[in-house]
């Protein structure tokens, strides 16, 4: 059993409109709309693969509603906490004339002091009950959560003997390391926003010595890294070069390593699925969206390669 | 007491961006929501001027339930007919920088042939019961409304003894005015689109031709003209030259119409407050408001004359 946490879950709108103009009146022509927040996707995409997964984090108001409701559509089991500010939208305004997207961020809820505290005791009885084996935490803070909220997390989940995944970056991806997370997965952007270390082997090795188990750094196209605690470090690429929506490979790949740890595959064997489940959701027409079969055909043709670059000490 | 009737209800959503780069991401700083649709703006001002109202029309879905909470929250009574589509939202992205606006609109709900059945009839049920006086329909049809939506609204309106104020354009205007509604209310660019006639006086004598028994125009920061059965024309104007947002002034001035048919104002009262209420929404800080000691002020200083232009005839 997975459990995916994403403290600031939100309603993801995508309006389709002929072309945009700034300070113009715009006819939506089309409507969709989704439940999103990156540990919400990575639960998404276990639940296409049948894994057995919970979300949870802090949902309110009528967007919450909203939120829980498409969950429930899609069968994507859920068990969010409440709080009294309303969850936050996101607008997605795609072009039909150019494809090209402009986005609006909502900033999300204010999550009180006692929210927190209430949440931080409904996911310490969601792990127990559900005896989850792994826990994701991704994706950015509410306004208001502590910002060692992934750090009370991760040493939440290791205290009831599971692992904890965290996708997160800048300052709570840094107080995360210290509580000893089993596995952090950095883009090269976060990693040598945290580190101040360019090279990915040399930054993945900062991440251990700062409290990481194991590092996996998404290199985009270029493929991911793992620097583990055990065993060599590797490289995977896609056995072909892949044009498409990145939205949602890296939510894609988390969704894998947590796969991978669930069941105790090797570290070879989980890059293979973080690149192919990856490039499923690059390829998918659907935004995040991978289909099991296509992630299966890709997986089986990543390249991966030991490496050991002088880089990685 | 006042019903106004809003067909394809709205949640109006404002957002703060710092300025608006085509195909960039935003954070969005503020985020401000209200339920929105000319019936519903008609029916908060009157609401603020303590008038008794209540809004009718249809929601369904999330945005519906929103739409209800936020009346419910202004104290603005209402009581919706309910449809199995989602309301629609509008996105209004404001530049703290400029000040200027982006809208998104979305298309609303598809209304199926039973729901505009069942709310005929609730209709009919909310204006008997209610003994209301004047019943107000404005605003765009949602997809699947019959276009004669206005005319069967005005037709079961007059056959219970009450007044209809019908504000629309195109089509379902053209219709609503073969059933004999008591006033109209187009701008100058509506009147000319349905009887292709640019002259004021002249276009309301052809909607009076058509079965509009009073037409009223607004002819923007030039005032108002009323075109009655009974006695003169007149035209209204305000005493100061306005500078401000003109969203709402409309619904401000289709307010002021049904609040001085309820009260049985004649039209040179009523045209002063028509005015009063406009210039009051104009100057308002937010949008759509109106200060009821404002709205007397500046009604007080309208400047109304008689007029009976050649055109007329």
């Amino acid at each position: 059993m997975i459990i995916t946490v994403t403290l600031n879950a939100a309603l993801d709108i995508t309006y389709e409109v002929a072309d945009l103009a700034l300070w113009g009146s715009h006819r939506v022509s089309a409507v969709r709309q989704r439940a999103g927040g990156k540990g919400v996707n990575v639960a998404s995409v276990l639940s296409t693969f049948g894994i057995a997964v919970t979300a949870t984090g802090l949902v309110g108001g009528g967007t919450g509603a909203a939120i829980r409701a498409d969950l429930d559509a899609r069968g994507v089991r859920h068990a969010f906490g409440d709080c009294a500010g309303e969850s936050r939208r996101t607008v997605n305004v795609v072009s039909t004339a150019s494809g090209d997207a402009t986005i609006f961020n909502e900033p999300g809820p204010v999550v009180t002091a006692g929210e927190w505290r209430s949440f931080t005791s409904w996911l310490d009885g969601l792990v127990r009950e559900s005896g989850a084996d792994v826990v994701v935490a991704s994706g950015s803070l509410p306004p208001g959560a502590p910002v060692d909220a992934y750090a009370q997390i991760v040493e939440l989940v290791r205290a009831r003997n599971a692992r904890c995944v965290v996708d997160a970056d800048g300052e709570p991806l840094r107080r995360a390391l210290a509580a000893g997370p089993d596995v952090v997965k950095p883009n090269l952007a976060e990693l040598r926003a945290v580190t101040g270390v360019a090279a990915p082997l040399r930054g993945a090795a900062v991440l251990r010595r700062l409290g990481a188990r194991d590092v996996v750094v998404s290199l985009g196209a270029d493929g991911v890294l793992v620097v583990p605690a055990d065993g060599p470090a590797y490289r995977a690429a896609a056995g072909q070069r892949l044009a498409g929506n990145p939205t949602g490979a890296g939510d894609a790949a988390v969704a894998a390593i947590a796969a991978g740890l669930a069941r105790g595959h090797d570290w070879p064997r989980v890059m293979g699925e973080v690149v192919g489940w990856s490039a499923a959701a690059v390829l998918s027409r659907v935004a995040g969206e991978v289909r099991p079969v296509e992630a299966a055909r890709l997986a089986a043709m990543v390249r991966i390669e030991e490496t050991d670059d002088a880089g990685k000490a």
